[in-house]
This record gives C-alpha cells, structure tokens and sequence, in this order.
C-alpha cells in the first residue's frame, strides 16, 4: 500500500519540475492523506495534525508528538520533524535547515497567520491545488472504492424507503440513516444527513430537527458515507404517501429530466461549465432557472466536496475517470424542494451512472 | 434565543469600541454560531457556509444561496448578502460599500488567497481570537449545557463498562459508544471515538481499527457528545480482567496523582502555563516527563478544542466561569498508555469537576 503513495509522490515531483517549484508544503488534510496514508483527518478545523513537506530530493512529514507515532508506520523516523512549541517559527527553521530558499504551498489553505511566520526566512511561491487536481483523476483502485461507497449508499436508500413512515421526525430519520451506514461497514458518514421534511426541502443544506414527516408530503434525503476511505453523496426526494401532489411531480420530473439531459451530454472532453449552463439552460425555457440555487454538482472522492466544481466558474474539460456529482435541484421557498443526485464516472466515451 | 446573541454582538462591540475596530470579519464557523446562531458547521474546513460582517452600527451575513433560507430565520433580509461567483472580490465590493475602510480579521482563520483578495481595495488589520477570548468564559446556560453533555458523557462511559468484553475490536467498541451517545440524545459526537486497545493506546490519537481486546489488558477510551450544541470530551483508561497489570496500576495511578494534584491547586488567577508545568515537574520528579507528551488540557464549549490551551505556550489566568478539561496521560510506544480526562469548571474559589 505504501508504493501507492510514492507513486503519486513521484508523479507531483513530475509536476513539480514542469512548473519548475523546488519544494511544497502540503497542508490540505485530504491531500497529505492522498500522497502518504498520514492521517485523513485535521482533528479540528483550526487544528492540523501536520502538512508534508515535497522537495525534489526526499520528502518528510512534520507533526506534533499525538502523531509521532502514526507517523513512524508511514515514515522513517529521520524522515519526521516534530513541533512543540511555537509551531510556526520551528516549522520554518526546520524547511530552511533543509536547504530551501524558495517554498510552494496553498494559498487556499494556508493562513495568514502562518504565511507571514513562514516568510520572515523563505520565499513563498502560491500554488493553487495543485494535488487537488491531481486527485481529479481516479485510479483503479480509487473508483472500486468510490463504487463501493456508493453500492452502500443505494443499499441505505433502499432500506430507508421500507423504514422510513410519516410520524418519524427528521432527526430519527437522519440517525435510521446513520445507523444503516455504520452497520453495513461505513467508516464514517462523509457529511452529515440532509432529512429535510416539506418546507424545510427549500433549505439546500437543511439540519434535520424535529420536524415530523407528514403524510402526503415529500422528503428530501441527501446522504453519503465513508468506506474504503472514500465518499459517496446521492440524494433523492421521496413523496410519502399515495396522493402524489402535482406541484411536486412536475418539479421532480423537471429536475429528473434536467438530470438526464446533461447526463447525456457528459463525456470526455465536455466543458465542465457547459454541463451547468445547460442545466441553466433547461431550466431557463421552463421558467423556473431562478429556483435553481446551486452548482450542478462537484468532484468527490477522499473527500465529499472536491474539484471539479460544475458551476458558473468552472473552467476545463471532464477527463475519464473523474468521478463527478450530477445534482440538479428545485427550490421554492415555504413550499420546499427536489433535488436529484447522482455519483457519476467519467469513460472513455461517456458516463457510467453508480 | 434571539436575545443571546445580539447581547453577545453588544459585547463585541465594547471591545471593538476599545481597540478601536470599526468593523470585523467573523469566520470561525463557532464564533460566527457563537454571535448570530448561524450554522455551527462549514460543509468543509475548505468550504465556508458564510462569515459576519459585524460593525459598530450594523451586522452583516455574508453566504451563499445554499444558505439563504437558513439565514433568514436570523437576519433580516437587507442585511444578509448572498455571493454568487468570484465571491472574494464580491465580499471585498460588498465590504467596500458598506463603508468600512479598515477591516479586522483573524489570521488565524483567514487563507492568503481571501487575504489577497481583500486588500486590493481594504486596510486589513490583525486581531487575534477576539471572539475566542469572549468565549473562553461561558455564561450559566452554557454551562449547564456543558454539564448535560458532560453527565451523558458519564452516562455512556458507564453503560460502556457493562457492554464492553475481550474479544470486541476497536472499532465495534467505537460504534457502541456512539450508538448510546445519539440514542441519548447527542445530536452528533464532538469527535470521533478513540477506542485504543493495549499498545494502540501509546498513539494519542489513535483510530479505532481491527485491533480486538484482549483479556487482561488495557483500553484507553476517549469520547464525546454534543448535546444541546455544547461538547464534552473525557477520557478513561480501563483494565479488562481481574489480572491488572503492575505497570498498568502505577502509570494510571501516576496520571490520576498527576490529575489530582493539579485539580487540588488550579482556581480563579492561576496562571494556565503553571497548570502544565506543575504536571510536567510531577512527572519528572517520578522520572516519566518525556512520557508525557502533549498538553494538559483545553477549553471546551462550542468547539471541543478551545482557548486556553494548558501547555507550555499559554498565556493569561484561569477565570470563573471557564470550562477546561484537565487530562495527563503516560505513553510507552510499544506497550500502551494512559489517559485520564475530566471536564472542569472554574468557579469563585476553585475548580469543580463535572
């Protein structure tokens, strides 16, 4: 397992010399994961458990004594710089005493507070995601993972249409959701629960609470896990109960058909943004473009929300084996919303749905 | 609850008044829940769900669509601003017209790339964990908050010590702790379980694996709730078997003398580094310092790591009214550790353990 993360530490070297940067400080938990198994998880936002620094010629990992010992099953021991006290200053000491002037890191991830430790001894060269668009592209093994997880995810979607009855409010529905994932091997959820009962569907990021589900009303559930390290997001918008309400199935075949539109249209080569504007588009000659709120979807794998974003700012092409979300959504305040997601490959000349 | 939080915006501006600060940017997704009531979480620690604009005459949420409608349920409509694309250069446009001319942030939060952004047409000024500090000192609702948390923490450690049997792994150790956690009304962990069996227990942040109990060894359990939106987060090591090791007994009793003692001197204008040192000089007279290898302990609150932190580079006094954990702890690669962890508050005269 360890060969997977030289392999990629030597594919970055690669980039690194066509850009030409001689050493890089990767700070973005994900990434440090994606190039050495170190720890997928900072234990706070506001607290790392350590970056990596890449330079041509060796590679280490700097930590504080919690990780020291995780850190030895990964790296030698000569190999692992650990901070104690003023973090900052000992940091940038130790990549000066190694020998570079000129440092590459993220300008995305990195805080002012540490950038301007770091440049009172190193010249400090911003390079934007240049791992994230590495992980862009999945290997083999990263799409068996992917498939995995979200295999998992139907499995929960299709156990949660039997559970799920109207009396149950979302909160016990997020946690029947919960419960199914861990006990069927999940690591983790990659995100909490969205369990958005009527009106609250109209919340794109609602937090269930003790909202009741009613009977002829419908359900958004958008939900995702970990397994195998890697994240699975669907969502669905269930009506619950026989009386289907016209208003909601126009708005779900809306969204289902603008789903399918672009799905279509996907494949290698395709703009990324085209895939939004047409999404814009379809909804634009229905009228109802206004109530689609969000970007159309976005890259997932170690984590839930990765580059490619399919938004208005998207810039390049799909390249097979991106693993994208497809997530059109309807939202009408007071009233609520449907949102249909999707976790699709990207093939050598089209796409797989999961 | 409303009242809560524009009473702690209020105070805020006391001490923006006194710096002085015209206006401040609040991104911490605690302190900007801690001010308004708006999202506890980001999405992602990459991946902001808004910030506060707070100024001496006027308050600001600054999201995106996602979060419109969540927003409104605390902001009138004139003061939220949702950004659509580019939206570092719409916040600073959005900032720039609202008339602020020289803006607080905390470096601690902001990334360079934001930082860039702003100060094409802003003065940026520094400052430091304001709201952290204001937060460091919890008002009686959120202790009693901490309090309910912390007696469910009792709770599961307690149902844990019946369920638990040699032969479980981590992992299953981990989700059992869990499940009596939501089904006793958590809304979510604060942190993931650590379950560390035997030598697994000398990573102080180890991830619950395979790994399965053995009779007559040791299980280091660190856990936590959140429960009423406040965290707890306790420690225990524990012997399974009747067969208790020597070694195990004097660590453990070693870290609990460590805990006691500390507990015994810390009060209201004791200095915080002096609460990690005297555990330090404690260890170190019985020869096992260097076994001790992290800080003493933490604030907790909305976060389960907060200022002050109780090791060697804090800073200032313990008040009344802050909630610390106090949690030594002895690690020997190789055979195990041990940690003790309790959640206490600082009253009038001393502290109280909860």
């Amino acid at each position: 397992m360890q060969e997977v993360y030289s392999k990629r530490r030597h594919r970055l070297k690669q980039h690194m010399v066509d850009y030409p940067l001689e050493a890089l400080l990767v700070q973005s938990p994900a990434s440090r994961y994606y190039l050495s198994g170190f720890e997928l998880h900072d234990p706070q936002c506001n607290e790392s458990a350590g970056c990596l620094l890449i330079t041509l010629d060796g590679d280490h990992l700097l930590t504080d004594s919690r990780y020291l010992e995780a850190g030895k099953t990964l790296f030698p021991e000569g190999s692992i710089f650990v901070y104690t006290r003023d973090r900052f200053r000992q940091i940038r000491e130790f990549i000066s005493k190694a020998g570079v002037k000129k440092l590459g890191f993220d300008p995305q991830w990195m805080t002012c507070e540490f950038y301007w430790a770091l440049q009172e001894e190193l010249v400090l060269h911003p390079v934007k995601g240049i791992v994230e668009e590495m992980r862009q592209v999945k290997d083999e093994q990263e799409i068996l993972a992917l498939g995995k997880s979200c295999a998992l995810n139907h499995q929960v979607f299709a156990g949660l249409r039997k559970s799920i009855v109207p009396g149950m409010s979302e909160r016990e529905i997020a946690w029947e959701a919960e419960k199914m994932f861990r006990e069927h091997g999940a690591q983790e959820l990659s995100f909490p629960v969205i369990a958005a009962a009527g009106p609250n569907a109209a919340l794109p990021h609602a937090v269930p609470g003790n909202t009741v589900l009613q009977e002829n009303d419908h359900l958004l559930l958008d939900m995702g896990c970990r397994l195998d390290d890697y994240c699975s997001d669907q969502t669905r918008t269930l009506w619950m109960g026989d009386m289907e309400d016209p208003f909601y199935r126009r708005t779900r075949d809306l969204v289902r058909r603008a789903q399918d539109m672009v799905l279509e249209w996907m494949g290698p080569g395709r703009s990324v943004k085209e895939a939004y504007d047409r999404a814009v588009a379809f909804f634009a000659e229905r009228g109802v473009e206004k109530h689609f709120t969000h970007s159309l979807g976005h890259g997932i794998g170690l984590e839930t929300h990765e580059t490619p974003s399919l938004g208005p700012s998207a810039r390049g092409e799909f390249l097979p084996g991106m693993v994208v979300t497809v997530e059109p959504g309807l939202y009408y305040p007071g009233w609520g919303g449907v949102r249909w997601e999707y976790m699709v490959l990207v093939t050598g000349n089209g796409v797989e749905v999961f």
